[in-house]
């Protein structure tokens, strides 16, 4: 009577192992501000919960297992908007952009196949492979490069005859990088010579800033075949707790393999699918102001933090994600003491060590993930907690 | 660039897999009465939609990967009336029972590994088995012994290293069978003898009919540690498009597995487990008079479809599903004739093929599952139609 290897294999996500010492703290009357997690602190639109509220029939009825055909149209009409034509039966509804990840890895690839992804990358795409049977390898990016994808010949050398796809997210979490319109169609390139898949993440979509923007590979002519988006409301729409999200294909033949998964877990939850439905008909300018709001967060993060020389960090093109690296061994540890040891004035704060988002062994030590998600005075201060801690965590060992 | 092998193993869901059939039925104008599905019509409880409309946040945030601490009180209290101990933190919310199967199939089982489950069984347990890579092994029950289980030593003799779990449904989707308290004492001493796991999905617990009561694996005393239930509020609440279930356990190892496997996926959707928390708080009696709706539609199915001599089943003890053995060849095929050719005053029925509920190859060709979710004289039209259906189906070849 033991656990499955999968179950010891798969990791505590970096992001939320800490959240029990955090209640601690918090037991013990410590305020703690999270730059763990990307939470933003932007009010859901209340349109979605209006949508909700005037849900007028009397029983909340199982709905279609690919989502409901007015939220596949409202997605699709959005996609238009980008000048990206998308029928709804090239979307398929998910509980959450983490169903969608999941759908994806296992259309594509069986136990023992590869996936290559840049790394650091989104650490639940570790619990996702490790459930699937799947190997991650890795593409090292690193902060001096601004995280940038490597010469294509590097990623070639990685493909072998397991490699099944090439996974990206972007605009990137952790790192906030933009992949540019020729990254993107270098990994296009890849995939059409070599037979493989290109993956998708791009939550982010409308976060990028001063100007840098978003080449999506549904843009990538040719690939049509190959191309696999996996999307969410959770940050366009500020709607993290709605758990709706999509895949999005061409290719009828992975759309019928996702729609059998989806059939197995019967429907992504009704009710929040008819507040994104109301979201989505908010105009794409919604968009601008939150978008100022970010990039204004992101110049504090950066302006606060870079006091300190030791902490290293470039300045994100995109998400409301930072990687930064600190003047600590071991980040892990660190973040664990802020919660455990620390306070200042009765607060502290709690960030996401890096490790997690890397799968070659030993990487991400010393940095740590921020996620730019308070307003702008709490950020200050969080990143202010932040810089005392380390001194005071340096010192006593 | 092709499909992955688990994407072509998985089957579509044969309760689901029609429904273009049907949308191109009603597209002619042609009513469909489902009884394919375990939708009930039973409205859901007010107090479930009021909880949500005063859900008092600006941000629909990130819950707890485990669910609310309320939702999970709230169930340790339900489990409480039927003096059932258990605290939150035994209880992991997931999003609808579906996850739950997967998130109990992956904590104890590997790829290659077998889980024993008698059949007929509900057929999403397949999906989540291919996507898993698990063996179903198959403990063949049937209509003459009420699909009740065979002697224990029938269920021994399927043993072998590889296996991980027994796993059971009662009352049983399917075909309605309530397995007895000795039946379900004879599953635990198998487990403790062979050191298996004990998985029950008891989402039906309130629906048992005549006195026929509903014994939980949890009440198996000394087996704690073997022992993961698996739940819902779909059916319970008439909630089924809430995605609201949960895994139930007393074994922390496993319960810090599954907790990896949540925070992979982030949490479940949150208005709807607020819903949850009021759906929970009614008194147990409101379930009375749904459990007398529901007998009372049973006996109507019953008392109708054996008008036909040749149709043969039993009356089912509890949930609200019963396995009808047709005169047909292939059940597959009447029920998509009787959607695609069929039609009497407009009006024509959908049942689920039977095949699908089974794992054993060639079982379950002549029966389908009908689900008793119509009240009453929509079901008694609808097992009209069902029966006449059958006359013509069977002249026409």
């Amino acid at each position: 009577m033991n656990l499955s290897q999968r179950a010891r294999d798969i990791q505590e996500s970096p992001i939320r192992k800490l959240a029990a010492v955090a209640n601690a703290a918090k037991a013990r009357g410590t305020s703690v501000y999270h730059l763990n997690i990307g939470q933003p602190d932007i009010p859901t639109p209340p349109e979605f919960f209006a949508g909700i509220r005037d849900f007028p029939e009397p029983v909340l009825a199982y709905g279609p297992s690919n989502g409901l055909p007015e939220l596949r149209q409202a997605m699709a009409d959005y996609f238009g908007r980008f000048d990206i034509p998308l029928t709804p039966d090239q979307i398929i509804i998910t509980t959450g952009g983490s169903e969608a990840v999941a759908f994806a890895m296992n259309a594509v690839t069986d136990p023992g196949d590869e996936v290559i992804i840049p790394e650091p990358f989104y650490t639940n795409y570790n619990g996702y492979s490790a459930l699937s049977g799947v190997r991650i390898v890795p593409v090292t990016t690193n902060a001096e490069s601004g995280y940038h994808l490597p010469d294509p010949r590097k990623i070639e050398a990685l493909i072998t005859p397991r490699t099944r796809a090439i996974m990206i997210c972007s605009p990137n979490n952790p790192t906030g990088t933009v992949f540019s319109e020729s990254e993107i169609r270098a990994l296009g390139e890849l995939a059409r010579r070599h037979d493989l898949f290109l993956i998708a993440d791009e939550v982010y979509k409308e976060f990028t800033y001063e100007g840098a923007s978003h080449f999506s590979i549904l843009q990538l002519a040719g690939l049509e075949d190959r191309v696999i988006v996996l999307d969410s409301i959770s940050k366009r729409y500020s709607a993290c707790g709605a758990r709706i999200g999509a895949v999005i294909c061409r290719n009828p033949q992975i759309m019928g393999a996702i729609m059998k998964f989806a059939q197995a877990r019967l429907c992504p939850p009704t009710l929040e699918q008819i507040g994104a439905i109301a979201a989505y008909a908010l105009p794409q300018d919604y968009f601008a102001s939150i978008r100022e709001e970010y990039q204004k967060r992101r110049d504090i993060l950066v302006d606060t933090l870079t006091a300190n020389p030791e902490v290293m960090l470039r300045k994100p093109e995109g998400a409301f994600y930072v990687m930064a690296t600190l003047p600590v061994k071991d980040s892990d540890d660190y973040a664990r003491w802020m919660l455990d040891s620390f306070s200042h004035q009765g607060e502290t704060v709690m960030v996401a060590p890096g490790a997690g988002f890397y799968s070659s062994p030993g990487r991400g030590k010393q940095e740590v993930r921020i996620a730019y998600v308070l307003e702008a005075p709490k950020l200050k201060r969080a990143c202010e907690l932040l810089l005392r801690g380390i001194e005071e965590y340096n010192q006593k060992s």
